[in-house]
């Protein structure tokens, strides 16, 4: 089968030796290997069930050799053939749809690099070498009423496009990204100092974002005839239909007008670009404010989606700070709405310049922050635990909305657990994010810096520190992965935006902590300022092999976004949509199916149709 | 056939003579009547197409007779036994369901009873005569928190009730709403001042509430499985489905916690039961606050629903005035979100009590005001719109957040059309809403009638009066309907909540005024308080034969509900979804599809299902 090309053989001790022979007498220089499971038995038995349950797959050789019903053919069929099959999209055995169609005909997935190939590498460092971060211009506040002005204008004819067309222009704006996927990386990585796999991952989201909110603008800005009658009702032949004769009634959204887009430097790519599309696709136009950190980024997303067709004045970048430029917009008498990403505070002062001005009471859409916390009980498989709490705390240098803040660990297994994190911390690269080896790189800004870095030195007088990782980097603004044993959940009073963990343990001898029940409601109080009122409600994390468990505590978390049995980060748009409740977020979820509906208003337009004298429609 | 009873020939002049003539050989004192239309030729022209339509119509008797395929049998047919099998719900030609299953077999229509039948007036005549209005006390404030903590502690048992049992809850209080409808009816005669009329058609709509939420609750509180794929894909044959393997998502939608609801006095059930029942139907809890003219109704709308099974502490009322317990519930730190309808100005000051509190962002959702205006082009038909007109400015005495506000005819048939309207506003009888035979009540307090009188006087200082009725009447606040002609959309600056109707010329002499599209621009800014900021946008009126205008107009009007050719008043639940943009509400609209997404917060749960060491799922 070789043919000449160079391979290696490798088998299972105790497996396959007639085949070894047999190679090894023709070759005796062959790199033939011998591989057997090493450990103790608590790792042997997770591998012995992985066997066992392969082996026991109906589709598994062994079983279907015991099968009579299977025939010879179907057992000696080339694996090659099917698989060759599967791959010109024929429907094989197995019949699952290939990563670009994961989400049906009518949206492609985003495609990404796999930095494991050279040739994806090299495109990366390509555009690493060509890339340069453009001098934006901060905006002068004096121009604010005239920009506004020339934006309104822009509203009717934008508005009034079929929502089709708007959709359309989205795509083209996700097929340019998609094929611009390396120079957006290499600005994500220079400006917003993300690692590569960072970058890759939110040019892709950004990509989802677009196709996402085109097909969610299609479906929803249909007219519907009402009354609704649910699809499964029968209706017998001959049947012209629930609800009214002689009137016709419809249901319509539409866009509101001009809304400000404020958006964070976590995310300068991804979510600026959800925000605009969002607002866009279903027939608004926006006045987008960056982070003052990341205009680079932004000011390239805008000119993607007016070279895609956006007008240029329906589509408005403000570069500046918060202070003067943010607040201006939002301070304008005829903004129709606010989306604002980034902290609870800031979101509160939007939310009082909205109700200070006279006028309508406008929409305000805010995804805010949170004090994401992990519960692990003792059936977790702590390998697994290890895995999602060093990618959730730690990746992105922990500056994600999402990222793990508080793990708690059923004090049965804590020992082991946190042993196993500090291992794994030890092997993670911190540094410099445009070297593909880096896992962690700097803090956004020296601000950050100083800002995370005195919190914890805060936290360092108070509690029992377990662990801080004492290198150094040579990078500017590193802060190096750090974790933190506190013994109250009241000790965690505000979120930490960097790659800091706090780890609480739990369990029968942990006052006030004792039940999964009681660590769920300190959870739902975590940043609480008042008695009464909500805390943060963002992301949690469940880890437990017993399913039932897993839903039950998940209805009793006031949460946005609950995974179990994995990281806590990375929500796919479409997939995992995403936003908090109480301090977290005014909902609705980003990438979700309830999310334009917010950017719309509803027109109900009633029709005498029997006005001209009859109802024609009765006769025909 | 008369087999002895009493009865009366009629025929249209013309028609029919040989029947005529052999019963009046038999019955000389048979009373046998002719009739004929009589007018000019515009009145008979329509009645003339009328029966033109009737005859070319494919059922007639007169277009089957010369048609060949149909044969005698089904010429012949007995109208009677195809109108029996029709009743019995077999499927006849016509297959129109009947009034009672209008919206389909999962959501009954409400009944109401016909005035014109004795038997039916006698229930409501029994009704009155047993009525009395409770004293309902006021709610001290000091005991505001303790409420609170009950209705909080009600929260978790009710809100993780499965969304069909809540919904069940709702389905029995309609019934009873149903079964008590003469009672609710006089309830609201005698406190809120209601004509029967209106009183029928509120309690129907209290009822359509409860049965649209709880089926649309049902609906939109199932798991969805991301990612969604539009049920029109094509899915081949063994295929195992979109999106990932190895992981499952959903997204589920939960009650937020403790709303209030805050409702006016001029739909007291209606309104109170709707806001009350969204709520409570997704999974909240509600502290409900009824206007103070309006307790009673309330107090009873509350035991009906206690007694339907919604815990006592899940729903609580607060009698009191909007000053001290309305703004005392807005002010408590852990409510999750606020419903409120009433007037734009409250409205505000809600907004800005959320946002001085601190804390979470909680939804506010509010139906207020409007200028509602109604546009008649020179093609409309006159007696349509002054029937039009005289239902939505004068019912319910003008009382309704939708009634017409400044009607605006073209100058081509201004005359003629303010000519009928003020001919038919002299046959309104005003009076007490207890007599049957009355149109327009009084005015629901003595201070709304101060008010009104107050702007109407102001009115009258600076325009040109078409037209005051001056008439008296012996019921205490009794406002007559009143027609004032105004010259400038500018002179319309607020809303006046009464029977008080303001009407404006436009056409090619009109400065300012000269087409729809100026007018509709005009109407769109009515009562907008700064340059740039939107106006009221409630209802609207359009009156032309012309389809394609009205549905350009609808189009241009930033406006909630657009009415064609008819009356603007009296949206139906799930028919008309209702509520107003800018100035005029926060949406959603209210009876509509997207209502319940307001009271409802998002959960993703994403599992990883391969936690266990494979993807069982693939191996079955």
């Amino acid at each position: 089968m070789a043919q000449g090309r160079p391979f290696e053989l490798q088998r299972l001790h105790g497996m396959g030796e007639g085949v070894y022979r047999e190679v090894l007498r023709q070759h005796p220089q062959q790199p033939c290997r011998v591989y057997a499971p090493v450990g103790q038995h608590r790792d042997l038995l997770a591998y012995l069930v992985r066997r066992l349950l392969e082996n026991g797959a109906n589709s598994s050789f062994v079983h279907q050799l015991a099968d009579e019903s299977v025939g010879l053919a179907v057992l000696l069929a080339s694996p090659m053939e099917r698989a060759h099959a599967f791959a010109q999209g024929e429907a094989g055995p197995l019949c699952l749809p290939l990563p670009p169609q994961l989400y049906g005909p009518h949206r492609p997935n985003s495609l990404g690099l796999d930095l494991s190939v050279a040739a994806d590498r090299a495109l990366l460092e390509a555009a690493w070498a060509a890339v340069r971060l453009p001098d934006i211009p901060e905006f002068d506040i004096k121009n604010l009423n005239k920009s506004f002005y020339t934006c309104v204008s822009s509203y009717e004819k934008w508005s009034s496009l079929p929502v089709g067309e708007r959709a359309e222009v989205m795509r083209r704006a996700a097929d340019a990204l998609q094929a611009d996927l390396p120079r957006f990386c290499a600005l994500l990585v220079k400006e917003a100092h993300k690692t590569w796999g960072d970058a890759i991952a939110e040019v892709r989201e950004a990509i989802d974002f677009l196709r996402y909110y085109a097909l969610q603008a299609e479906r929803i800005q249909q007219p519907i005839a009402l009354p609704e009658v649910a699809p499964e009702v029968f209706t017998p032949p001959g049947f012209k239909g629930w609800g009214l004769t002689g009137e016709s009634n419809t249901l319509q959204l539409r866009g509101r007008g001009v809304w400000v887009a404020i958006s964070p430097w976590n995310f300068p790519l991804a979510i600026f670009i959800g925000q605009v599309a969002a607002a866009l696709v279903t027939g608004n136009v926006v006045l987008a404010k960056p982070a003052e950190q990341t205009p680079a980024v932004a000011h390239a997303a805008v000119a993607l989606l007016h070279e895609a067709g956006v007008p240029n004045d329906a589509l408005q970048l403000f570069h500046g700070s918060g202070e003067t430029v943010g607040a201006g917009l939002v301070a304008l008498p005829g903004i129709a709405g606010v989306v604002f990403t980034g902290s609870t505070q800031v979101a509160k002062l939007i939310q009082r310049a909205l109700a200070a001005k006279d006028g309508p009471i406008v929409p305000l859409i805010a995804e805010t922050g949170g004090i994401n916390a992990m519960l692990v009980d003792s059936s977790a498989l702590p390998e697994q635990v290890c895995d999602a709490v060093v990618q959730s705390a730690f990746r992105s240098a922990g500056q994600r909305c999402s990222a793990l803040r508080l793990l708690c660990v059923h004090e049965a297994v804590a020992d082991g657990v946190i042993e196993m994190i500090q291992g794994a911390m030890q092997t993670l690269q911190v540094g410099d994010p445009s070297n593909f080896a880096t896992d962690v790189g700097p803090l956004i800004d020296v601000e950050a810096h100083a800002h995370i870095s005195h919190l914890v030195e805060n936290i360092k007088k108070n509690v029992h520190l377990s662990l801080i990782n004492q290198a150094q980097a040579a990078i500017k603004n590193i802060f190096l992965p750090v974790l933190i044993e506190v013994s109250d959940v009241a000790q965690v009073g505000e979120e930490i935006f960097g790659p800091v963990l706090q780890v609480l343990r739990w369990g029968p001898s942990c006052t006030g902590l004792e039940t999964p029940h009681a660590l769920i409601a300190a959870i739902n109080r975590l940043g609480a300022t008042r008695v009464g009122s909500a805390g943060y409600g963002l992301t949690l994390g469940l880890h437990t092999r017993i399913d039932s468990r897993a839903r039950a505590w998940a209805q009793a978390a006031h949460v946005g976004n609950v995974y179990v049995n994995r990281n806590m980060i990375g929500a796919v748009v479409g997939l995992q949509p995403f936003g908090g409740d109480g301090l977290s977020g005014t909902g609705p979820k980003a990438g979700g199916p309830h999310y334009l509906y917010r950017f719309c208003t509803e027109q109900t337009l009633t029709i005498n149709t029997t006005a001209a004298g009859g109802n024609v429609a009765l006769m025909a």
